[in-house]
């Protein structure tokens, strides 16, 4: 049976299993240190579409496809799809998801989207709703840098904290039987607020909204952080990790050796050019599904606390004054 | 226990209650014929806000407060909240929720919301890992007038086919034990996309997607259209009903005499000057939370389908060529 424990956190009682995953990512994730792990890296991020939308539409349909091969799965026995991204509407995941013919439920929380979709796989699964759920994301530089930024052609300058949002896609296939890790808590996060308005330093802005879920669960789950062998954020890059893992201190939770963002690992962060690290939700998608998950499976980690963390701004919402509202959702995944 | 039944269905074992709901609509929808149902109608649609969008998130955290209010609810009770909106990033929904401190959900299935906050809170309830969950959905004329077509200053001229966005939001708290009409079944929608390209005639386009879903329900239930007492559709309008009920006719589902819309009811279609009728996730949002729940408290009706169908595209995929994918979703209310 499954309970509730604590404030934010639901304890599985038959803890779903990540039968497979997939990932697939552009050409600059590509030549980033995890290339190895990738299903496929592009060599072109429009990928012979017309348009980048397109092209991230591609992405999220082909990782989801990759995924349920791996599984020796087929469209019709998954019984529902878990997507979303970050484009207006989450037409990523609309068009992406179109021809697979799959009971559809989407999702918005920016780049927390990955552990959302964990979240709430999960629990249909183990509520016994679904046997299988396909929990898929993507993002793409060129969709959400003209959306959220500046036209790619004005080559706008970026700040040191600013990050870069990873053109990639991530699926998982979660499942009621078979082997693999397992989810076995789901800790959601609440909506915080701490007041920043700059939408270039989004890993400050995410920062609080981590520590709120990673606090909840800890104390709903009455564990200490070294119950984990690595504690995964999404995307906090290396701004919003530096006060993540402080304040964390500060409440007593020394996470220093045992916490990575996914934002950090993603890309060569000297050599590559992108400042304060990778955003996104092809973020934590890519980096889960590809390295995480395999590494998982060949036991390098028992235990690994994976929390996507977002903003759930828009870019009229802040010239309208208002500040940067952020979530961070966190699963347990343990072998 | 739950369990699926046939390829879109879960069958819920313990069926969650509605226990309340609340809904506050704008000054339109407060001239229509359901103006009696609403807990509250606003006088003037910005609500003192500086901005349309701020109006639209007042209406959600307003909304969900009444709600928790007429529950005898505070929002430390409620484990989840999943709610969403049409602006991009769901901004409604994340300001609107941020200051209720309670774990979060965002969903997006444009004009479908309130169906898809409804299933999942279901599901999260009967599957034991949450007692009570806050469904919550808005809308708003200008915020959706001024993002999905023109200037609200520039007033453009209106097609026949056209719908009215509602101003308004509807809020239903999901409890698993105490009294009221219960969600049974819940069908969740596929993506279908039958090649309309008119953002003019929403309903064109969602109504094959709503008989996708109604036809999956009767299949995997058993059901014939006269178990219910209602068939309530979210935003067809006067165009996409009359599709739904002609073309379910053809497939031998006589719905004519059982199935109304809430985009339909909401508006007197002839004087208001709505041309096809209401529609955005606040048009079922507080049809449904403001009318037909307390119908069905009432004993009006005793058992209501009801079905919300969104529009998955955002202006840019038409204007790049897309086509617009559509989704309905089902939950089954029986007392």
């Amino acid at each position: 049976m499954n309970k509730r424990i604590g404030k934010q956190t639901a304890a599985l009682g038959e803890p779903p299993v990540i039968a497979q995953t997939a990932s697939i990512v552009g050409v600059k994730e590509g030549e980033g240190p995890l290339a190895q792990y990738f299903d496929e890296i592009l060599t072109d991020d429009k990928w012979g579409e017309k348009s980048w939308e397109k092209a991230e539409s591609k992405l999220q349909k082909e990782t989801a496809l990759k995924a349920l091969s791996k599984a020796g799965l087929s469209p019709e026995d998954i019984h529902y799809a878990l997507a979303g991204d970050l484009i207006n509407q989450c037409v990523g995941a609309h068009y992406g998801m179109r021809d697979l013919g799959v009971p559809f439920l989407g999702l918005y929380g920016a780049c927390s989207t990955m552990t959302e979709s964990l979240s709430i796989g999960s629990m249909l699964i183990a509520g016994g709703c679904a046997d299988n759920v396909l929990c898929v994301t993507s993002s793409h530089f060129c969709t959400a840098e003209k959306q959220f930024r500046y036209p790619l052609e004005y080559g706008g300058q970026r700040t040191p904290a600013a990050q870069w949002t990873v053109t990639g896609s991530g699926a998982a296939i979660l499942s009621k039987n078979g082997d693999g890790p397992k989810i076995t808590h789901v800790t959601t996060g609440k909506i915080v607020d701490m007041g920043i308005t700059d939408l270039s330093n989004m890993g400050a802005a995410m920062a609080p909204a981590a520590i709120d879920t990673l606090t909840a669960h800890f104390i709903d789950t009455g564990r200490r952080p070294d119950y984990y062998d690595l504690i995964l954020t999404g995307d906090l890059g290396v701004v919003g990790s530096d006060i993540l893992q402080e304040l964390m201190l500060d409440d007593g939770y020394d996470i220093r050796e045992l916490h990575n963002d996914c934002g950090k690992m993603i890309f060569d962060i000297e050599k590559q050019d992108v400042h304060a690290g990778g955003s996104g939700c092809g973020c934590c998608g890519s980096v889960f599904c590809g390295c995480i998950y395999e590494e998982m499976k060949k036991g390098t980690y028992e235990k690994v606390l994976l929390m996507a963390t977002g903003a759930l701004m828009n870019p009229m919402t802040v010239e309208q004054g208002e500040t940067i509202p952020c979530i961070a959702h966190a699963v347990a995944i343990e072998r």
